[in-house]
């Protein structure tokens, strides 16, 4: 009940425990319930604190689950960038984009929780689903194609960006770190635009 | 204590039986403890043969842990398999023999030994050295390429197919594990090819 919690919210409006609380009580949640499964007012149950609260660290569930899995990424933002613009240059910006953040100083953390979620099972469902719904499917989103072709084209633009940030990244093999990244947007940008556009 | 154990030793000593049982105790080993936390010791002891009989097959637990991954591959018959036939169809048919060996019984293992090599980053080095030299470097190799090249597209080729991979059987996204094999082949055979090939 919020009453009975409200004296433990006050006595720290702005502390940065309660927004290491918050995370912890969002990773259990995720972890057992999956990224669809789990609630904004669950987490907030489970922390001990107001769910009026976790709005004021965390605009949304994504946000809140890119957190626990320690992935400081402006998603918004990102995913803003990729959809404004050229459609027929979608591919080429999504690669860009992705890349681009990939070869940022975020890279190491990046990586840790790709291999975090990759070790766990349950983890694994969250960031699939996470990665699947909120990031292809807001980029390929378009009012006139029906949902099964659009998971479709979802699943094959999947297909070659999480290879890509696989090969690079994790597995670090030398064919795909030896490359200029406008290279690799050149070449494989077209790929992705062939998948979102439905050709192949 | 190897004493007792020599009588055991003693009955297969260049026995192919004793390969495969080290290499299915590996299996199990590895998938149930990760890489790190299997020892050859206790590799030895669950395949009920002498810790020196192991060295005798493979000499390090890297080593060893590849076998568990390319055994069941057999993976010279597996790459001739792709290389043999129609240069122009090479894109498809390696999207197929791919999904066909990961489709078949021994996916449970081939998800659990990917998910050990992305646990530990040094076996990361081995997995992606041994991914990219024995299995896309054998199918690309080409006389008339120089190697600059060849790696340069070996390099795209593994970024698809390692997306495929992991989405469709690590990450099991639903876009991904609810399609029929035959269109993912034709889907993205084309891209593959076209990697081959050297377009983008």
């Amino acid at each position: 009940m919020p009453a009975q919690r409200e004296p433990k919210v006050g006595r720290r409006p702005g502390n940065q425990d309660t927004r290491g609380q918050i995370i912890t009580a969002a990773r259990h949640a995720f972890a057992a319930k999956g990224f669809a499964g789990t609630s904004m007012r669950g987490i907030a149950s489970d922390a001990g604190v107001d769910a009026a609260l976790i709005h004021h660290y965390f605009d949304s569930k994504q946000q809140l689950f890119l957190a626990t899995i320690a992935m400081p990424l402006e998603l918004p933002g990102f995913v803003e960038q990729v959809a404004a613009g050229n459609r027929s240059d979608l591919g080429g910006r999504l690669v860009r984009t992705v890349l681009g953040v990939w070869d940022s100083e975020l890279q190491p953390s990046l990586v840790a929780a790709i291999r975090t979620a990759l070790t766990d099972p349950v983890l694994t469902r969250s960031v699939a689903e996470f990665f699947t719904l909120e990031v292809i499917g807001h980029v390929l989103r378009r009012d006139d194609l029906p949902p099964e072709e659009a998971n479709r084209r979802a699943g094959l633009v999947a297909s070659q960006i999480l290879g890509l940030l696989l090969g690079r990244y994790v597995l670090r093999l030398p064919v795909l770190v030896n490359r200029e990244s406008a290279d690799l947007v050149a070449e494989i940008g077209p790929t992705v635009q062939r998948y979102i556009d439905g050709h192949s």
